[in-house]
């Protein structure tokens, strides 16, 4: 039974292809065909497809057929190029490079100069007229054969080059005359002889074929595997083989080489923007061992070569209808495109490009909007070190809160608040922070801990602030006794300065010069345009009417997360105390009376800054022990208090304390009672703050404000006790209501936050008006891992073995987004018209607001200075779901 | 337009009834139904329908039609009795009775001696010749006429009782006389008419009406709808009204009334047993005013009531084929059934009962194996207070680990390892227990402990060794330094006896008689036909060989869970420290080395005693610093040792622990380090552990033992640890079997116990070839709880609030049954064949054992002593689903 076969094409001439055949001709390859069709000047070549190499990878041996497809391009290009490979008087030489359909920068092989041979370098000297530069060639050729095709340890070459260089008394490589370059291709043979057992092939096509066959393997390295791995990219891909002219800038002063952008990629500016060298090669460029030269002087040394490059980049930016970076050599005078694709760019260029194109009419505004990474507004919103600034880290941390900071490193709240009164910049820099910090935390420029992860106290307080926070300093030893800390072998003092970069996540010694933060009209412009396309609503976090103010400005609609624990501390801390001290109900509600009295001024303040926009209002959710003191601290405190002749009353004092953090202490605060857990055990707790809640937005009504209510019950687990509170809650709304004779519209709803919730969700939505989705926790109990502990001791490990392919607390992880999905199924099957948004940081992650609007949600709440990205992100999956339908028809 | 109805009937007399109308006639009245049926003496009457009683709730009127029907069925009783209701001579005297189809004792409302007015009352009286008796029926009928129809406050008719005899200058009730009780009644009739200014109704029909409506209201008074709550009835049943001829068990010495059962409820002999009172009434009985005499003596008294008695008895429980309990009275030498249903009894009773009836033909196997309470057989496996004991209790807290001990309260391990050694009985009495006290526990009879919950080290170690247990008293209040305890007032000096309860979480000061365990050998006929039908295998979860043994014997298939922790304590202590502590390999090395000795006897061990049924041994779970000292302890300890002259060295020494306390220090220890993190941050620890099992398996085989080994990695949450331990772990295996030129079969699998991991169970079977439910951390991470927090904190509240129906932690919560069953639907579609158990301690838990055998699972693991509990649990569990399969064809 014979099989009838289609023939399959494996070998592309440039002609033949164009830049949507990435996934056939790789990226590289689809460009040079885009680029050779289009008509600009690329050496001719010919691209062998990714899935040559898939078959490749599966049999070991070449698909039936690719040798003579080869043999027959080969031909055709010699005959194109009027050169032969391997010819003793005009030889072809050609490169072989890898290219997968995803840029996959320097995890594969690459041979030049291909089709050197004893004859043929003859014939290279004879058309260059430069034995050195020939020679050279030659055993640069045979070096990169000898390692990336025949696997000979590169350091045995490199040896070799270092004997010569000390037999002839010469320090660089450039002093070796082309006499010495000749011995060394002996050499070079010599090895590979030795190596091998063979001799060095000395047949050019024989060269190519163990080249090709050295870039498909290359493919599988563990190198390139552990890149795909890490960024997702597909194993069946496979790469696809560039055979490819070569050309030489180095052929004397009418050839250079350079690389050069469309428009500037550091500000967008529309502008010639790139660099050359005269004489020289492609790497010499890149690796910066020669000053190179601004492209606008090309226009001085070589204006015909200049004129074609600009006419190139204006061609190329018209035809992929972006910014381009491309690579280009000049050849004894004549232009030669190596390379293009899309360039990356800085936020402020991404923006400035965007708009300028929409304008220019090359795009339109969703594509605009498509044109900017949402993680890269992030620059544009805090100060940051100047980039030119030469940084030496001192250590390193998490990137607790994004932004830089510098000042005086002060190690307690006290002096940090005394200094920054008196117009000091100070670091605040503590073991950890504790709600008793927080008059230094204001004080402060920004916050440094040894300690903590990134929902740490510290963390979490920064980032409500917008200040820059590292937390996590291992190495950051801190003596309090001397008011030092020590990195290693470095000792500061308390007072030194330092900076700190929030973003990174970094602690420099002395001051690193800050940029500011630098939003622009086009910032305004794209995030605009995204509004327009967007489904889902972006919200604030924000406790404060200062933060509600400031993600107003950033374009937040309503308050998707307002923390009521934020409002216990600072001055209030002493009331919160005298509540969970109090022994008898007349000291509980004074201290609950006082509370409401500021809670109401609170949420009075945060209704006006949100007028006529939704604000949910959590109620109390940390376990009641964070408003104590801690209980080591304090058993250590009573210990020396007995030897060191405190007063028996004071000492009883510190007993009743400790009585009352003990009746308090978890072995696992996380699991333990707080959420809604407190609403039952102490109803006149939750009862005070829906009370302040709605006397606030009563008072706000009779002032012409107009408040949206929205209150949320932290931690529900079960039905039951959303029903218990939901009741309670409708019970004090409706006294107030009465009492002020008014009325009002809100919502109760509830945090989804933990499994149990998630997989009853439609018990729970018979009684929740909306859901918000509390991803932190929901990431804590999914995994079992409690984020304070994990950030510090093997998150890393875990990424470093990719365990986990990127922290879960920062993106969402599919396994929480599958038990997220559950619920939201599951509550709207219950109740179709139910709320639904995320409040968790997950909120401001660009790659997660594109999970949470595939699940279908209504809307994420983010921390103020996250608005803008998420306004774009949720913009850019709107905008991708539509491309995929419209893909799909 | 006509609508076309089928007649609903909605009264039944009894003579229409069965047993099987429970659901229509309730079930007090389709026994009643039953026993008329058959032929035995009942005092006629009929039962109004739950169906009529629905319609009532839902429209609060009769069903059309019922109020002919009453009429009729009432015409036809007192044709029936030769009696007329009301009338004047000789009246008709009914009662009337709620009857639910599932008993809710006293929760809803009886009229009785309905009928009587100032006209009927003399024909009582001339019935009877008894005006005293008459009169005391007729006010006794106003007076719950009064608080059960008309809602009259109750203590208004008791205030009028009061004040009558301190007119007359009496105590007692019974010394009121005829004419006083008359007078009693006009009391009556005029606090009716004040408190609802209208007459009492005279009218007997009327009175009937009205208490009809009564008992249909009843169904949903609050107490009611509790109950319902609480024993899951649905709300819709609603209750039948049975309305019957009075009889009197005290109309003189040929008159008596009594409670019977067919055998002996307390051992299952069958004999006669029961208690009567002559001229008495039901309630006399039930009361204990007075003494009652044993049934046997009616035989002298009333031989032929006797006579027929007893062969009423022998026909119900051919009839029922179950042991019943019955409520009968004779009325002037004639005997009336009153009630029967089926008796409670204990488990030894429950056991004999089962038997002899299977022997006696009355019923098969399955049905003798459905007949006992699993939950019942813990009584016959541990030592228990005796019954007749008189107990004060002292404290209560949690049940921790079932059994009763007693002996001197001892409050520190060492002196109670001494004492213990010393041959006397301890109570190790403790704040905590931590793994510095095992030696304590081994040598004690009970554990106490004021904090923990039932997952506290005591709790989990106590099981483990069968040993009773009471945690978390937080009414003892230890002081260490005076050696007391104090509990209120009360103070209890160490050395003092005390008495325990674990079953019941009970402390008791003094000593209690104990009961000594009675399995018999109805307990092992029994278990061994529950054997014979159930598909569950039944594990134990034990660390040791004796436990290993134990639970053999109690007919365990296999372990389920060996914990290696466990083999971490004692002894090994010290070499786990060195292990931790170690700051280099070298040290750590020899450490591990030490350990990989002992381990390995310890497995050598299991496997011996688990010889051919296989032994899941889990790697290490808990987080280190459980093998550390606490830190607030050392801290306070370095603190005191600074002010008392302790040589520098040996506080560095404290300093070095204190830091390697503080590395391993976690803010959620149940959410950090552990498990299988600690297998990929510490890799020798669990290779160390994989060795010593596979040499321990080695040297068995080589010794002519079968071990069946499966190796379990806790913890996992992401299919990527589970990939790479598994991958270390058959390394490890390959390398022994190398050395030993052995081979070997095994199973690798995890614990489910993360929400991540079930809701990712198809990825993680791939690489598991078994799974193991966690359900206590599930329970945890699914809830949001941490155990130990919420168990002292506010399980109690929640409990009582009916916001959780049970503790989760003892019976599988629904939600967390719902997880369990999604990864058990993605593991079996990912891999049919693996194999499906549960190793937490909800597999001893026979209501979770029944969830479990629906989930489809093969097998469930416990402690040792509550293997026979899930033996027969998982046996019913099979018979239930084929009595539902046959009643579904």
């Amino acid at each position: 039974m014979t099989m009838s076969k289609t023939k399959t094409k494996y070998v592309y001439d440039f002609e033949e292809g164009n830049a949507q055949m990435k996934y056939v001709l790789g990226g590289k390859g689809s460009n040079l065909a885009e680029m050779t069709v289009i008509g600009l000047p690329v050496p001719p070549g010919f691209t062998i497809t990714t899935e040559a190499c898939n078959i490749y990878s599966a049999s070991n041996q070449f698909p039936p057929g690719l040798e003579n497809e080869i043999d027959s391009h080969l031909a055709e290009l010699e005959k194109k190029m009027g050169k032969k490979l391997g010819d003793g008087s005009d030889p072809l030489l050609v490169s072989v490079r890898s290219g997968a359909p995803f840029s996959m920068p320097g995890m594969m092989d690459t041979v030049l100069n291909l089709g050197l041979n004893d004859d043929s370098v003859k014939g290279l000297i004879k058309q260059t007229g430069d034995e050195r530069f020939s020679y050279d060639s030659y055993r640069r050729f045979i070096q990169m054969f000898g390692k990336v095709v025949l696997r000979i340890e590169g350091q045995l070459f490199e040896d070799a080059i270092t004997e010569l260089k000390k037999n002839k008394g010469v320090k660089l490589d450039t002093e070796l005359s082309a006499p010495d370059l000749l011995e060394l291709v002996s050499t070079f043979k010599a090895i590979v002889k030795k190596e091998t057992g063979k001799d060095f092939p000395t047949q050019p096509r024989e060269q190519l074929r163990f080249s090709i066959i050295a870039v498909f393997s290359s493919w599988n390295n563990k190198r390139a595997q552990d890149y795909r791995k890490l960024y997702k990219i597909s194993d069946s891909l496979g790469t696809a083989v560039n055979v490819q002219t070569m050309v030489f800038g180095n052929k004397g002063d009418t050839s250079a080489t350079g690389v050069c952008f469309t428009r500037n990629p550091a500000t967008g500016e529309n502008e010639i923007y790139g660099d050359y060298l005269t004489n020289a090669q492609g790497e010499d460029v890149v690796a910066g061992i020669r000053i190179t030269k601004p492209l606008t002087d090309l226009d001085n040394e070589m204006p015909e070569a200049y004129v074609r490059l600009t006419d190139a980049m204006t061609i190329l930016e018209k035809h992929y209808r972006d910014m381009c970076d491309i690579e280009f050599t000049i050849e004894q005078g004549k232009l030669w495109m190596l390379q293009t694709r899309v360039g990356k760019r800085t936020a402020a260029a991404a923006l400035k490009i965007a708009v300028d194109m929409e304008k220019e009419g090359l795009i339109d505004k969703k594509t605009a909007v498509m044109r900017v990474e949402p993680a890269q507004l992030d620059q544009l919103l805090h100060p940051r070190f100047d980039p030119d600034a030469r940084v030496d880290v001192l250590a390193k941390g998490l990137n607790a809160s994004p932004g830089a900071a510098v000042g005086k490193a002060i190690f307690d709240a006290d002096k940090a608040e005394e200094l920054g009164q008196a117009g000091e910049k100070v670091i605040l820099t503590r073991w950890e922070t504790t709600p008793d910090d927080l008059h230094g935390m204001i004080a402060a420029q920004g916050i440094l801990t040894s300690h903590g992860g990134k929902t740490s106290h510290a963390a979490v307080v920064a980032r409500g602030m917008g200040k820059p926070c590292v937390t996590g300093v291992e190495a950051l030893d801190i003596d309090m006794a001397n008011r030092t800390f020590n990195v290693g072998n470095t000792k500061v003092k308390e007072g030194d300065i330092i900076s700190i970069d929030g973003t990174a996540g970094i602690v420099v010694l002395g001051e690193v010069d800050l940029v500011p933060p630098t939003p622009t009209e086009d910032f305004n412009t794209v995030l605009s345009w995204a509004d327009e396309y967007r489904r889902l609503k972006v919200r604030t976090n924000a406790d404060t009417p200062e933060d509600a103010a400031k993600a107003r400005e950033f374009g937040a609609e309503g308050i998707g997360l307002a923390r009521t624990e934020h409002m216990f501390l600072g001055d209030r801390l002493p009331i919160v105390r005298k509540m969970i001290l109090a022994d008898n109900e007349d000291d509980r509600n004074e201290a609950l009376n006082n509370l409401l009295d500021v809670q109401r001024e609170d949420f009075v303040g945060i209704f006006k800054a949100m007028d006529s926009l939704p604000v949910t209002i959590r109620l109390l959710d940390p376990p009641l022990h964070e408003f104590l003191p801690n209980l080591t601290d304090l058993m250590v405190d009573i210990t020396r208090s007995e030897f060191t002749g405190v007063s028996e009353e004071e000492i009883n004092e510190k007993k009743k304390m400790l009585h009352a953090v003990e009746m308090q202490h978890e072995a696992n605060p996380m699991l333990g009672l707080r959420g809604c857990r407190l609403g039952i055990m102490i109803p006149e707790l939750y009862k005070m703050q829906v009370r302040a809640i709605v006397e606030a937005a009563c008072r706000c009504k009779k002032e012409g404000i107009d408040p949206v209510v929205e209150i949320m019950i932290p931690l529900v687990s079960i039905v039951t006790e959303l029903q218990v509170l939901r009741e309670e809650t409708e019970q004090v709304i409706h006294d107030v209501l009465a009492e002020q004779g008014t009325d009002l519209d809100y919502l109760i709803g509830t945090m989804i936050e933990l499994p149990r919730a998630a997989v009853t969700s439609d018990e729970i939505a018979e009684y929740a008006d909306f859901f918000s989705y509390g991803t932190n926790d929901l990431t804590q109990t999914t995994f079992g891992f409690s984020r304070d502990d994990i950030e510090g001791k093997f998150l890393a490990r875990y990424l470093d073995r990719k365990i986990l392919p990127f922290n879960p607390f920062e993106t969402i992880d599919p396994g929480v987004a599958k038990v997220l999905k559950i619920s939201v199924d599951l509550g709207r099957k219950a109740k179709p018209k139910i709320k639904l948004g995320v409040c968790g940081e997950h909120g401001g992650d660009p790659e997660s607001v594109k999970v949470f609007h595939e699940a279908g949600l209504d809307y994420v709440s983010c921390s103020p200075y996250r608005v803008p990205l998420a306004r774009l992100a949720a913009a850019q999956s709107t905008i991708a779901e539509e491309v995929e339908v419209s893909d799909n028809r």
